[in-house]
């Protein structure tokens, strides 16, 4: 969960993203009554995001919303995610933040979901990345971790990870982690990413808690983890698909990264269905 | 193009978001070289966003990013959407972002536009909807531009759209309409969704601009085109597909609508390459 | 009514502004009483923004406000507005804000509700326009309908209205509709301002929604409502007084719109009468 | 003049609360022209708030404004208030905001300068209030100094002000004046308010730097400022129009008080005329 | 105590500070139980900070402060400050946030009221200065009060304060302060920093209110209190320490300011004694 | 170096707290002329905090700040430390603004350099904690650092760090652990505080990466460190003074973290001294 300081800028953001100063049709109509609304499946996936509405419609006042599923759950076509019940202009004006919310990050945790099946009975975790919509980024992998993944690191500032660029750029691995180990918080991890395996044998001489084995075969990753040998935790990332995730899984790495379970995730479809006979 | 003020500050935002107070792996490095970087189209489709890139870097300061295409262009897999100088940290600092918008833009712009393809020779436009990514509207239904489409409106505020639960709820289109009607400013337009004939026959005798044909199959359509014969504008939504789109297309209405361009879209692969010797 | 995401963040900055870290006068009183207070008018007029200052209280806590007027009422010098009963901290710290939005809204509304009168029997309906109090345009903008008027756009985001000098500088009317008209959303109005006859004509070739006549003679307003014949909404600007209003009414136009409702309305007195002695 | 970082800030929630994510007309046209533009004074009077003009421009980029008149300056109508050059976008997009500050302040420059000038050959000094638009005060008290009048406090932050409510609640001047000496920052002036002779001479038995005295006709202020004789500072409120000012100067208070100058004050006429065939 | 409206703004700014999205250790843990936690005193001074405590757990929600001392109250070495009492999330999330305002503040009361002591039975009072701690300003100052100090001015716009180098680029006190008096508001007070003698008989031919003797031996300031002799109010100013304040005091300045009672305050040391069993 | 981008929007908040709508002071005088200041020592010790002057007259504008010492050079008294060239109002204003970064931070960085120097010769490292000033604490680690100590964890968002409260709550060290590794991202590291030895041998066996040592002594410390003989790194904290820390380093722990060279430093004493005849 998000924590809720953070959370209620956010969520007020976005309210004021889509609502602006008012509602034109909504609050201009002479409606004053409690209506319940039903949050239903028209797809099926693992849900996720219900802690958000429930945020939303505390801001928005006057209704509340009560999960029928929690956060990881499966869900299939036609179940109800859960019910909102207050003011219907509450419930009209918070209807469509709410849905986006919901549907992008169901749809991601679905998707998540299906790459984490595809690791079952091996040691592998998955990793998201920073290839996240811009402004979403704490919901979003939110979402990958409800999916059953797991969150790599959240920005530029809570963990060192050594790029190509920056390797090119220095010199050498050897001489990129000096200079960061001298300088850099012993609090966080570093990894670094190597593209071959002369890089591998000189990342292994350093001390960085983490070999990211970047745009590597299947049998690349597989002699590459063999000389690591334990003696450093391991990612794969680069290329990575449902067909083939598990090919790499099967090498033993400790992580597999892919952004795709992000930005590939298209959203589960739900929609709001609203008893307008009142209760 | 978005507004520069909003624009500035909506970027601030997001590179605050990945930078945090610091990145601790390219700050904590001895760097101090001006270096060229190409934006690699690893993907075929149509660019946006580079306007938001140069922006980017304008913010980050030290650097300048110069497009070689131009939002709208279509780019095959290895060409260079564009190149970015300056001083190697802001180049690094201001990468993800960049990347980040314009591979999400650009597959928003590319998907949109298979859409559009399928309107070819028709009258009808395609329209985007509310379903967007929260805190990133302005920027996805840009894109949605970018790739050919139109911009439905943009928020609660901006236009009337009554739905199906403002018409349950009060009771009857006519009576939705005069409410609203005695309310609302005259400037902004009116849309009403109906959801069967008798709706539809109910709102023709009302002043909406619009009527949108709510999960309507083709043929229901075709008939309702032409029981409007041009004394409103029609809108379809519901269910649109890359494979339907033009079956409903040739049924003549003004607009079809889908939140798919935007919530089904997948990023456009594109990635940075720095040439690190310098220039 | 104003959405209350937006309202609460706005009246934040407002009673900000007003007490900054600390009311140095009532904050150091020893005082924990409650008291009641009467917002009395010492004019009289139509009352606006009592919905405000209900939120006023509700921010600052301890305190409450019922109103004895609605929004739109007629009061008398010497009537009681409405009533806040709470810690008399809280109630002499919301005193000032509560009273400049209650003052200025019920003047702006009171002096279009003048204007109004003047349409009455006519067809013509009263805009406002753009000239407002930076900063503060969603509340004039509120005080105006209020007072019996209507709205024109709330910026230059939510209609396009095409002025002389875009003429100017692209060439003709018919070359700017054709601009904007291939990439602004078909969602929203377009109005074309006018000067004389000439442009009048080359506007009803276009597919503008509303011809704007700038600055014209209450004869030439006449005659150009004829040669429109009710093919497009036809607004008046220019000039327009309490005198005079009627007499272009008279011709017929849809609207009148004027910026002097908001910039010359004064204040309606209105000044908050506490019952020191409790209740 | 206002400090450049709050007036950024201010400034650019005025643009945006104008513009929004984008100006739908112009930033839909072909142009890509400079222009100039003169801000031509379609009234007469003090102009007010060309600095800010400035720096409008500043913030929008593209765009320069130079000013033929200092804030404080007369301008008779007709005359040119100052000239921008730059792109026109940025032109056009900068005019409302522009005008809307230039055409307030103006107004308010130009009515304190009425009541100033009533001023003239007394010892007197006039004052404003806290009775400015929510959101706009730094603006407005800006604007009557421009104007020749002097700014009473700011806020309820930076002056003891004791008024009735005070007097009333807590029992008595002395014991307000004691409580407030006892904890407030001996740094800031007291002030107390007396509506009768009786709280006069209680007033004068306190250690406050200012009395105020409210609502009192011409004949009990002068009796008042020959009570008090010089050991206090006076100032004199309630109730003050043009034509009764000078007849309380006239009894030699220090200040006259009144927020009719900025609540009453109508705007003064300017606009933009470009010159669109550029230079 | 500081303005809510102000308070809830800046405490949730240093909430977010601590927590950012998550606080990762307590949010990941299935806790769900109340507990109660009490603040310790591991030293002995004076208690400030008690009302913003409150406002910090009222933020987080789900938890509540009950303090046993007020703002003010000495406290001994393992003597409780006060009791939170609610679910162990919360309070473990508002722990560290509360504690460093907690410590800092009452370090300051402490230090400060040290200082006061030593006026004991002279006229003079203590005054802090704008050293503070960046952002954190009107919290410091108010820890001056709690601890028997007075406040200085709060920042550069609500006193005017002239100083040696303002002095020393216009030319002389005299025309300093006629500039200054010709546009300042008269409703701030005015002081003059004088370095010897001379600049002291110039300052006291001008019109400013207060008088900074800045830098002066014990034996300069007996004199030069005695040369104002009442004329004006005076403050004592640089190298202040707990040695000498005395003696400067007993030169009967008004006032006596000294930065150090922020700026080299230690924090009291304070910590929470979680009763984990629970109640 | 703080990120820019952050950098900007915490100096401009800064900037606004002392400065307000105006310095009524500076910005009442009639001066235009350029001026140099040179900041110079009035004490010895680690200069801190010259990166963050820069920016604050960038901001501010028409000055510019060179600086003779780099941020972690020795200072002695008397020696400047940089100089100051610009528009005399705009290095008035960024005066005290600078000096409190600058004086704060080098304060920081000298004391904490104090305790460092304790440290030579042996492994281990100073860490700080998260006792910092609310919203200042990316300033004052920055000043960590530059004094020669390290960072521990940023806040609650980027580490975990499982502590007594954590431990009493859930039941065992192996359940917490058991618990968070479960959830939390891989990417960040853990550290569990223990207080006795019982609790050391339990912290081993799970997989924590680091030991805190709570409040032993140094012998309890000699012997923990060889009880866990490298298996983990170790760190030792809970009265460390600068008189015990050499005989806690002696143990060999891997870090020593204190809160003091934040909370207990004194201010270093600066002061910007104006060339005021120009340049």
């Amino acid at each position: 969960m998000i924590d809720k300081v953070f959370l209620r800028k956010k969520l007020s953001e976005f309210l004021e993203e889509d609502i602006g100063y008012k509602d034109i049709t909504t609050d201009n109509l002479d409606l004053d009554k409690n209506v319940e609304g039903f949050f239903i499946a028209k797809g099926s996936g693992i849900v996720a995001g219900t802690v958000f509405v429930k945020e939303v419609f505390n801001i928005l006042g006057d209704a509340d919303f009560q999960s029928f599923k929690k956060d990881g759950d499966y869900i299939s076509k036609g179940e109800i995610v859960g019910v909102v019940y207050g003011n219907c202009k509450s419930v009209l004006k918070g209807e469509r933040v709410s849905l986006n919310i919901l549907q992008r990050l169901s749809g991601i945790a679905t998707l998540t979901n299906l790459y984490v099946k595809q690791l079952e009975g091996t040691k592998t975790k998955l990793l998201d990345t920073r290839k996240t919509t811009p402004g979403f980024r704490a919901f979003e992998k939110y979402a990958v971790k409800v999916g059953g993944g797991e969150n790599h690191r959240f920005g530029l500032y809570d963990m060192v990870m050594i790029k190509d660029n920056h390797i090119a750029l220095v010199g050498s691995i050897k001489e990129v982690v000096k200079q960061v180990k001298s300088k850099v918080s012993p609090m966080v991890k570093i990894e670094v990413e190597v593209g071959d395996f002369q890089q591998l044998y000189e990342a292994l001489e350093t001390e960085v808690d983490i070999i990211m084995l970047d745009n590597m075969s299947v049998e690349q990753v597989k002699e590459a983890v063999e000389i690591v040998g334990g003696s450093k935790l391991v990612e794969v990332s680069g290329n990575i698909t449902l067909e083939n995730i598990r090919d790499y899984a099967l090498c033993n790495p400790d992580f597999i990264s892919t952004g795709s379970i992000v930005h590939s995730a298209k959203w589960l479809d739900i929609s709001l269905k609203l008893n307008t006979g009142g209760v």
